[in-house]
């Protein structure tokens, strides 16, 4: 079966860039390519836009498809039109990012991707397409985000130290923070709740256990705020 | 000519939201629909994006085409993908916003546009396809905005009084301001040159005139800021 058009088509996909966080580090969820163009190379996971598909949609499914992962916040990014960005033809692209807390979220490669992988932000490998611009432009939000926006709900365990949750500022911003100065400013954000536990199995002294005020949490995310750190 | 593919593909438009302001009012530039669907409607001015164009030049094209606004800042908004948006069948579109002086910038009607004018932001006719939702998102966009980055730099003449300014701040917020509040976080925030002008051929008392500090306002454009009012 084949499909005519009046008029020539560009072609639509989506991607997707999945930010997630360990212990270590924040990273990045890649797919290696097992078709043309770019067999073998690493990409975003993403995916061709079906008729009657929503493009949101397209990026859920390719993403489940191609890594396993399911059920995460989507936000949309940005959409990539320039007709010079696939050697096939003009496929414009819609792109999406996402957090994970990388320890509840497991992955695994399938259909057309022969293999899914996390990568450090500061460890990628040369990426097909204009990948490595997509990319860029979601760590830039990213980055921006955390300055008018709580962010961490998605990124963090439940339960976690205040040492975590700077450990996760400073991976975002790329820098280190001064210990004192931001734990003043983020308790007095009001978003966090602290519990009446501490870690388990440390080796280091056990810490206090917080968790976000989900309610305090999205009222910041819907009305914004000026985070100077 | 025909064009053939192996699978179906969404049709792919861009449509733009341009907001202008003159001593009254925010204003919004529509167009009156010629062609099916929903001929002798007003719409977003907007059209088909071709194979090797750019979306964003789509964008541009079609704003100079349908209204004879050109040479203006297009940021890009969000892409809409809902199936259902169109009645003859998935299009696909990305959305764009801009923001003009309206003193500077003539409009006028062309192509397959009927006609072209500014509607007030508090009196929109009924609009064709989703063309409200995407005007809801883009006078929230701007209302954001306005808390996390400068604005009027588009929107004001170069020269200006405090005045017309924060009569942009409250059309944008849609409440008023305090006068004296405004003037003083305004000014806190360096962007404003003094000038050593009044205003002219006015029936009030001429005010002082300012323009903006274009490397300031561009700095805080990039860096962000929060300003509460």
């Amino acid at each position: 079966m084949t499909f005519v058009y009046k008029y020539a088509r560009p072609a639509l996909t989506a991607d997707c860039v999945v930010f997630g966080l360990d212990n270590e580090d924040l990273k990045v969820l890649l797919i290696q390519r097992d078709l043309y163009p770019f067999a073998g190379e690493w990409a975003l996971p993403g995916g061709f836009v079906t008729v009657g598909e929503s493009v949101e949609n397209t990026a859920r499914r390719e993403l489940a498809e191609e890594t396993g992962l399911h059920d995460i916040f989507l936000e949309q990014l940005y959409t990539f039109s320039d007709p010079d960005r696939d050697p096939r033809e003009h496929v414009i692209t819609v792109a999406y990012f996402a957090l994970v807390n990388l320890v509840e979220h497991q992955i695994h490669a399938d259909t057309d991707a022969r293999n899914a992988a996390w990568f450090e932000i500061s460890d990628i490998p040369r990426l097909a397409f204009d990948h490595e611009k997509i990319l860029n432009t979601a760590y830039e939000r990213l980055q921006g985000k955390i300055r008018y926006q709580p962010i961490g709900f998605e990124l963090l365990p439940k339960k976690f130290t205040l040492r975590q949750l700077q450990h996760l500022y400073e991976k975002i911003l790329d820098r280190k923070l001064d210990k004192r100065n931001f734990r003043k400013k983020i308790l007095k954000m009001g978003i966090l709740k602290e519990l009446d536990e501490i870690e388990k199995d440390v080796s280091h002294r056990a810490a206090r256990l917080y968790r976000f005020n989900k309610k305090k949490y999205d009222t910041l995310k819907d009305q914004g705020f000026n985070f100077e750190i």
